[in-house]
């Protein structure tokens, strides 16, 4: 069996370490794997297949005889790097969302538009945590009837800020506990017991970033150019795994049922709809593993075109990680 | 200055406290005040005013010589109260569900019907918590343009479920803290860094009692009896305070400037809208007083005439005590 020889960008963050464990789990065909973060954290070691790899320093020389580069920095070092890995040969596969509305640049989650990965031409970009999350809970509607909007309200953990956003919940959980004093580091305001309708910069209009990835990401990963999202973004004191509150407008009026039968066939999803036995997506259970659950799934009973659901799912993995070892095992099998 | 015989029924649970406050705070004019709980809870103190009031069991001698009582009550017993309190000639205003949709029952948010209470036959009702914040809110855009459809995702704090709600989040956070077990009791699952989607009783078509609220009291407050509502109620590790992201659709688009200038001059409302400066409403800073925070307040990119915005208020007293004791307020002043 070929294998192959992986980068991993930003390998010591919170994307970072699980898309190293996702390779391992996910049995990808490994020949060397590479690695790379800053200066800082070079020469620190960490577990891949029972041995320790030490971490180098990213630099221009460091994508050399590589095939792929998943990415897990944030927007500026993946444009910095970027003309390096294409130097390289290398594909690249990046999370951050420096490329992702780039023309040439597919945005790919594998259950949803697989085929657009094979048009890259030496990028691929992984979307939004979010945006994954939510595309994946409704693609299943949206080929029963195409979505014409989406409301979107989330409910997002603190390791969408990624390490530091974990360790300052749990920091602020001890002081909160010991009633000691709170100071936020991370987040602008106190985060535990409080919750943060603020998630990236805003923009003109009053949109943040973050709500209007959901519209743009949406549109071009599921090829509805005009579709229309209406989005709230919001940092809640959970540690891992973002919900999101939504109501998808479709052409034509989809019946719950014939929803949660499509969504229990889903690739990604889970169906978690079960309300007489409380059974619901919470952030909780749907933590640290890859499907996105999904429930409270009913009629809007404001638009008869809408229906009304729930879903939540682990953003450091199939937000984030999983998504992108998924796409490179796309190019591996195409 | 005329004083008038209260009494609060329930007063010593979460809402039954905040009601003596607000009375204190408010300065009514409070001849007797008569604290009435179930039996295991009398002969517990009070303080009102530099005095220890002695709580005493609510039987059905219990209301005699009143003039109002204060009803802070789950549904049950001020249905099995309420008979006793109109034989004691006492108008009953009462914050459970039990008679806010009866007919001749007048559901009243002095900020928006007060005229309302004056067609009482001796029972007012004050709505549900997350309702009432919710309008409060959005009632200065109802007054520029009806509001034909509301889509609202709420993120309630604790307390929404009285006094054990919050002892649970401050049990579970210390046990987060030392790396203990978590067992839940008050809430079905762990609250301390989880989410949970549902409030009250599932009833049919998916919607929780506590969702299905939010249309029905606002219907009926807001004189809109064709007012459509898409609710998502979801409770967060938050002690204090409910914020709701919401979306409404007016009948005339209603510009977010329009919007902002009319919220910031709307009684019960404070203006929390200047993102540039990281201001907007968020439970912490809402709690412990009676405004309702509005921010976020955009354009719906999804609806020309849709209104995105965002509020946190204190429901246990905006939503609950203090809207209670203004009805009272109303009533001697009318």
């Amino acid at each position: 069996m070929k294998s192959y020889n992986l980068a991993i960008l930003g390998a010591t963050g919170a994307v970072g370490r699980q898309m190293l464990r996702c390779l391992e789990e996910r049995n990808f065909p490994v020949g060397e794997i590479r690695l790379l973060a800053s200066a800082k954290s070079a020469g620190a070691k960490l577990g891949f297949r029972g041995a320790q790899i030490e971490v180098r320093e990213a630099d221009a020389d460091a994508f050399d005889g590589l095939d792929i580069v998943l990415g897990a920095v944030q927007a500026p070092l993946a444009l910095r790097f970027a003309p390096a890995i294409a130097a390289s040969g290398a594909v690249f596969i990046d999370n951050s969302s420096a490329f992702r509305l780039s023309d040439g640049v597919p945005l790919v989650v594998p259950e949803i538009n697989p085929e657009d990965a094979f048009s890259h031409q030496g990028v691929i970009a992984s979307p939004n945590c979010s945006t994954t999350i939510a595309l994946v809970a409704v693609s299943a509607v949206n080929r029963i009837s195409p979505i014409r909007a989406m409301y979107a309200s989330t409910y997002q953990a603190v390791s969408g800020a990624g390490a530091p956003g974990v360790t300052e919940l749990e920091a602020q959980t001890r002081a909160a506990a010991f009633g000691c004093e709170i100071k936020p580091e991370v987040f602008r305001y106190q985060i535990i017991q409080n919750i943060i309708p603020q998630i990236g910069c805003f923009e003109g209009e009053g949109y943040t970033s973050e709500e209007m990835k959901m519209q743009r990401e949406s549109r071009k990963i599921a090829h509805l150019p005009e579709l229309l999202v209406n989005c709230t973004c919001v940092r809640v004191p959970v540690l891992r795994s973002h919900s999101i509150s939504m109501t998808v407008v479709t052409e034509n009026p989809v019946s719950p049922s014939e929803a949660r039968e499509a969504i229990a066939n889903a690739p990604g999803c889970a169906l978690a709809d079960d309300p007489a036995n409380y059974v619901y997506p919470m952030p909780l259970p749907a933590s640290d593993q890859d499907l996105v659950y999904v429930g409270r799934i009913r009629r809007d009973l404001a638009n008869p075109n809408g229906l009304a659901l729930w879903c939540s799912g682990d953003q450091l993995r199939k937000g984030a990680a999983t998504n992108t070892v998924q796409i490179a095992e796309l190019l591996i099998a195409g």
